[in-house]
């Protein structure tokens, strides 16, 4: 291990280390002060370098990828405001749990504070949104050093991936020379093999291995007698990476009878156990009072993942007031309307698997009915107005037509505000083995196009994104890595021209300021993006056109926008429609 | 001051408050949290809103706004992600003491880490790069707490402009309803008048006057006989908003017989004080050791605003090692080679003026004659090798070019990487009205489109932005802002396809990875972001095309862009060959 000066030693020690815990691929942002990582990253034959030259854009790609995978592709940058460029997907990920390692360069700490150009404060820069921070030691060709950063690295990338995972921070500081450059004496000829070299036959320096939550038999069995009711619902909500076991979920279904409401981005909404099991996805459009209030309350509740996207869904849950159960293996509350009474901590898959062996209910099947049936009369209620024919093209359903036509395997990225909305209630529960991702830890809309790509880049599947106007727009840096990171995928495009989301709300009524200043038509013709970043561009105004060319892009290569052009005010309006016309249905 | 509900009262409060004490325009990017904030600033009749749809730009917007007039324009964003994408801005404006004030809206604290949605830890999140931060408490129409609300919005425009000016961060919580609904009993009628309407007469609720740091007559007296010398420099780097006074500076030059040496962003560039002062522009072309190592060296150097862009400048100061006065009125550290000797704690404008007064030095004429004459070797040198059919014309040609065709007054703002540094080299100082605007607090290249059309918002100057193409991409959404927010600019696209500030580097020499991961050729053709974002789009590689696309852009109405195409290798071994030049007619 001889190497032409200790930045180099040091930057191939972390690099090293990353592919012994696993690292395939990073993503890396153009700049100097990172100089020795990216040359070491580059160098290693075993590791793929994604080049995102926006750093907020290479964020949210890594935060794809980690998403898709639930492993970790570390992101290097230099110092300055690129650091502060990731800060958005740092926010995602902490809260939605996604493991992220994030290297950024540093100037050494004598330039810190001293008016030096490009140096500014990069210490705990993410706050608390880091699940771990370490301010690494300056470079040295010293053993302990040395064996001190291997075990950082392997740690580094141990926390992202822990319960919960997130981002961790490690902070790289460098003084030049930055590049190659040999420097005698520099690195001694006598540094101990296992600090210079680390481990031989690919072994990380450490390995973590970590247990997950567990209840202990007597809690296992108090929870299995809760359970065991006549009517009650497993709540399956965003689901945490790598994402949840459907079998195990499977299995407790039937142990216990409950039907599965499960959220777009649970991971169960989609896949061979909806065959086996009442799974159900409707319920945005129907868990209206005038519906509920009739039926009987369920006893109990066992939610797992994340606070549900449907806003009906979340107060239904608080109206019944059942005696509810949060499973979280960290331990955090994820259920803001407080109103269950029980946390559990535990692995919700292992905790799933073992309920089913306890549980011995079976349920009420004229509960499991109410709820199959009431989520077909939502399907039949939204086929008969907007089908061919009826003549109610909407946004929403551009997401039943991707459910429709996407193939298989898929997966889709539904970005915040309508859309994931609208693939909540339009996307009915199917075998298909589709995987149905979106950034529902903080909800923005400004890395949407990255995440996708990001996810895309990490699997054979077909991609599909569909995103608003302001979304694209907001990430439209994010389009440059369809072409530079060689990730085909098909972007459905609703251009309703600024903000429909905003219909849904109140403030709809007063305007001004509504259209100015929420709304915000901005009158882009978002064409031109296909010439700047390469892609194919259509944009149709019919479903019929939309359909097709959805079919066309799914069966060719490269990457396509497919823009939609919709009445965002009409949709919302239909959306009320529908939900009137569903609960005309239901409370018949 | 009637309400229909309390967050309507509190927004009002804010805002009312803001425009009390000066405020003239805020930059609101769309979202529903923000409800109360945007709709009291629309409905406020004295208030312009400028509306920007990527917070990341809208931060940079603001930014350049207040670079170019000193003065706040405050930012309102909505909760979750979209403050973060603040955060790149918020550093610059740390580091380069640019005064911004964020409004960022917050769920209400029952609310905070329970697993609602869109609802991220938003508390310190800028650390400690905000002057200060305060999470107002929740809106309520009480009055202690309203009449604490406008102290709190008063003090905050105070802080932001204080000494350091800078960044300064309100986290507004609010609960439902955020739109004007009427809620009964929620707002008293018997409210306490000064706490629901404020002072009468547009008073602000409270007035800050601040002193600033100014020295006892000893110590002034001990400064100015250290200045009291035959050989001395006033060293000017980039100046703090709202800038210096060239009057006191040339007052200080006539007194001390010292040349200024000005850096492009330090106000000193340019003006008609050039005409009476010894101020030269050029010394990154020549401030060579073989040139300065025949010169007598300074006695004493007289630093203010912050450390200069060219590295050249330091690292003669540094060798020279005079005495050295870092004037700071922070009392700051802005000298990272740390050859300085003394902190003066002073403001710049006013201790000059004052030193004027009692220095009676006058300096050595051979002195300044010696600058005067390096200074105009140098641009005879660069006008002769790059000049009319000499062949040469390569990136820096394109700042003199700008020097030469910028109608006055002008607002130039140049980007960081090669812009900023071929600025400083190639724009020899000239009596011209020109404002010469930068991000050098933390040197970054991710707002500098957004930074521009600020600034430019803010003036009756034309505005001319250079900048190199990765930055042109990065900020790609900030063009929006033109047509948006009425923004006329000659936008100067310096197109080497990729990032050339590398070539200037020891990295230059190891390729691979040198072209893959630090240059990152792009291929990107900018043509389409003309029709994108409503831009004039011309693309030029000579010189004579170059000067008329320019003239005609200044001639014109409304946004051009004009792309230079050039080669940034050829253009650095040019650099290259100018300093060789320069230095061999100088050792001469």
């Amino acid at each position: 291990m001889s190497a032409p000066n200790r930045n180099v030693l040091w930057g191939r020690a972390i690099v090293s280390e990353l592919v012994r815990s696993g690292v395939e691929s990073v993503v890396v942002s153009p700049g100097s002060r990172s100089t020795p990582l990216v040359t070491a990253v580059t160098e290693h034959d075993d590791l793929h370098v994604h080049s995102v030259l926006d750093e907020r854009s290479a964020a949210y790609f890594a935060l794809g990828r980690a998403r898709r995978t639930g492993e970790v592709t570390p992101l290097i940058c230099t110092s300055g405001t690129a650091t502060a460029n990731y800060h958005p997907a740092v926010i995602e990920a902490d809260r939605g749990r996604v493991p992220l390692l994030l290297l950024t360069a540093d100037r050494p700490p004598e330039l810190r504070d001293s008016g030096a150009n490009q140096t500014v404060d990069q210490e705990k820069l993410y706050g608390d949104a880091a699940r771990w921070y370490k301010d690494l030691p300056e470079p040295e060709a010293d053993g302990r050093k040395l064996r001190s950063l291997r075990t950082d690295v392997a740690r580094a990338l141990a926390e992202a991936t822990g319960t919960p995972s997130g981002p961790v921070h490690l902070n790289c500081p460098f003084r030049k020379p930055l590049e190659p450059t040999p420097v005698p004496d520099d690195v001694p000829a006598d540094l101990e093999p296992l600090a210079a070299a680390g481990r031989g036959g690919d072994r990380p320096f450490v390995r973590t291995t970590a247990g997950v939550p567990q209840l202990d038999r007597a809690d296992l069995q108090r929870l299995a007698e809760a359970l065991t009711v006549d009517r009650g619902l497993i709540v399956a909500g965003p689901a945490d990476p790598p994402g949840v076991d459907p079998q195990a979920v499977t299995a407790l279904a039937h142990a216990t009878g409950f039907p599965i409401v499960a959220d777009p981005l649970s991971g169960l909404r989609f896949g061979g156990h909806t065959r086996v099991t009442t799974t159900v996805g409707g319920y945005d459009g129907y868990l209206d009072p005038r519906v509920t209030d009739d039926w009987p309350a369920p006893e109990a509740v066992l939610r797992i993942g994340a606070s549900p996207t449907s806003k009906r869904l979340r107060k239904y849950l608080a109206r019944v007031d059942a005696r509810t159960f949060v499973v979280d293996p960290a331990g955090e509350w994820r259920e803001a309307e407080f109103t269950a009474s029980d946390l559990v901590v535990a692995d919700p898959s292992r905790l799933a698997a073992r309920l089913a062996e306890v549980v011995r209910g079976g349920g009420d099947a004229g509960w499991r009915d109410r709820w199959a049936a009431a989520d077909r009369t939502h399907r039949e209620v939204v086929a008969d107005a907007t089908g061919d024919g009826a003549g109610g093209y909407f946004e929403g359903a551009i997401l039943a037509d991707v459910a429709d036509l996407a193939p298989e395997p898929s997966t889709v990225v539904v970005s915040n505000s309508n859309p994931v909305r609208d693939a909540d209630r339009y996307m009915p529960p199917t075998d298909a083995g589709y995987t149905v991702l979106g950034n529902r830890g903080a909800s923005g809309i400004d890395g949407v196009v990255s995440t996708a790509l990001g996810a895309g880049s990490a699997t054979t599947d077909h991609l599909t994104l569909v995103i608003g106007d302001l979304a694209y727009y907001h990430d439209g840096n994010g389009l440059l890595s369809a072409l530079r990171c060689g990730v085909a995928a098909t972007i459905v495009l609703i251009d309703n021209d600024g903000g429909g989301i905003f219909h849904r709300l109140p403030i709809e009524s007063f305007d001004p300021p509504f259209t100015e200043s929420f709304r915000t038509p901005h009158g882009i013709d978002f064409e031109p993006t296909g010439a700047l970043y390469g892609l194919d561009y259509t944009a149709v105004d019919d479903r019929a056109s939309f359909r097709d060319a959805y079919a066309d892009s799914v069966a060719s290569d490269g990457t396509d926008v497919i823009e939609v052009r919709t009445d965002g005010e009409a949709s919302q309006r239909t959306r009320e429609r529908l939900v009137e016309a569903t609960v005309a249905e239901l409370v018949e």
